[in-house]
């Protein structure tokens, strides 16, 4: 377990830019694909202040601009972490992979929602697929320039629904690698064998504050539970995500709560936190960038009616949002 | 019936002016309370288009600023058209008429919702009331200055739960007379029995298409109904309130369609129209004037209680119309 892994970080925004210092730090070679912050990342590397970790610039061994270029001189990565938005709806979030050899690497989805690891899954059957959850308050505040706060935890699980990796020590070895590597640049890892159930855990709060923030308006959270009705509807809103999810995993959401009081669990728990939280998808709306509705939104909805599950205030959000998102990006 | 009645009209807008003019033409006295307006219309009078009615210049013959000072002189009047919005979550409707002796007349409600009439029956129990519902096409473009289609109808009935009015003589004779009046003025006039049933009739496209043309981003007809999931939306919205308003009045709401064609029949009609639709309440929105949800929703939502209806829809829509409210008007 000491040799040094070879990471693929796709995606240098907030998240990814943490995780792949971290991972340097704790000795891996990290590679870098970055979009709209290429230029200044190649030339300058990133600033971060963490505090949680300190003041960094931190340069990438290598920043590319696109998987086809990180795979030039023929390179291979052990993992590959997809650090993107999860958009579906407009291309299939794979292609990001398009011209790299991913047939020995072990592809680890860092994002948010449903169903995310299906389209990996579906066009890469020789790589492993890890999904996981991460909790982490971070942001890019200008190009380059990271903000980070206190936490940086990784929750994953391998994902695999057809059984290709047939061997039990092949797959602890792949996880357990990662935790290494994870826990060698002080993130929290965390390996869990029940993931898909805490993806719908964390979902409660990503498909109820997230879409509902945009819909009324751009509202942060103090606005929105300033209102009693629309506390209300945030917390059916998680009701209807914790049956569904429930369901569909065969298993309460949480080991630790009763499912009846997760969502004000969760509603006590953004109460209190000191500052108005301004949702991710809520920023995307207002900068008129797409939002992950598919798989915050969609997919569960699509899940509920396959179980038959009636999820009428999911499906009004969903109208909503998309219709919101059409009108803005049109 | 050819005595001249006397008539007050309260709310020197869209809708006001053009009943007050008509009612003029057709022989009444006929005084106006304006707010915004009031300087415009004294000097000026109202300008009038009409594509019914053909171009004029209205002078009331009298304008006032209140109801105190439409009753400086002892002055009475037949008739009181109120022909302002209902707002009851802000303020007494009736307080409108405060200063006025209203005795011995007859109060016409010209007002979309469910409930407007409660207000005016609790605060005049010597006054009669009639509650109406328009179908006109009418906008004050600028101050003074109004622009008129092409219909003109009103359909009212006596509001009198507490059988206050035991002749029935008498009741139809206030009934008659204003319809002579109005006929007079070639207003389409038409004495409903069963008015409530048409204004839950009217309130399925007031309830839908007005509200969710907020919530959507103050978007239009055009583009609400250009998407199939909003289209739907709407339909269940509109289903609703057609399950409690039948209940509540105990018969259908249309005499000529089965109640369950009744949204597609309404969504066609609009579609049909050859220019897009802003509803009032959206224009009222984007101008950050309150909005009447409290007559549209608020209303039929505790009488669908009262009943045990669901109709997770209405709350969920007025759950976000108050809010997006709040925030506009703190």
């Amino acid at each position: 377990m000491t040799e040094s892994k070879s990471f693929l970080v796709v995606g240098g925004g907030a998240v990814g830019s943490i995780f792949a210092w971290r991972l340097q730090e704790g000795g891996s070679n990290v590679a870098l694909i970055c979009r709209s912050n290429y230029q200044t990342v190649l030339d300058n590397g990133f600033k971060i202040k963490s505090h949680q970790f300190g003041t960094a610039t931190f340069n990438p061994n290598k920043v590319y601009t696109s998987a086809a270029q990180a795979s030039a001189q023929g390179q291979k990565y052990d993992y590959i972490l997809i650090c993107t938005k999860s958009l579906p709806n407009r291309y299939n979030p794979a292609d990001v992979l398009d011209g790299l050899d991913v047939a020995d690497s072990t592809i680890v989805l860092i994002q948010n929602g449903i169903g995310i690891e299906d389209p990996f899954y579906k066009k890469f059957p020789n790589a492993a697929i890890i999904s996981s959850i991460t909790y982490i308050d971070t942001k890019q505040v200008e190009s380059g320039v990271i903000e980070h706060g206190i936490s940086a935890d990784l929750s994953y699980g391998l994902y695999d629904p057809e059984n290709r990796i047939s061997s039990k020590h092949t797959a602890d070895q792949i996880l357990n690698s990662l935790h290494h590597c994870l826990v060698q640049g002080k993130i929290n890892s965390k390996i869990n064998h029940n993931i898909q159930t805490e993806r719908w855990y964390k979902l409660c709060w990503n498909a109820s504050f997230n879409p509902i923030s945009v819909v009324a308006g751009a509202s942060n959270t103090v606005q929105l539970l300033s209102d009693p009705k629309m506390h209300a509807l945030i917390a059916t809103t998680m009701r209807e995500i914790i049956s569904v999810g429930e369901a569909y995993v065969g298993m309460p959401l949480s080991d630790k709560l009763p499912s009846d009081q997760i969502p004000e669990s969760y509603i006590s728990f953004t109460k209190m936190r000191p500052d108005p939280v301004y949702p991710s998808m809520m920023v995307d709306f207002i900068n008129k960038r797409p939002m992950e509705h598919q798989v915050i939104l969609k997919n569960p909805i699509d899940i509920a009616k396959s179980l038959n599950i009636k999820v009428p205030t999911l499906e009004f959000i969903y109208t909503f949002v998309s219709f919101l998102e059409n009108k803005h990006l049109q």
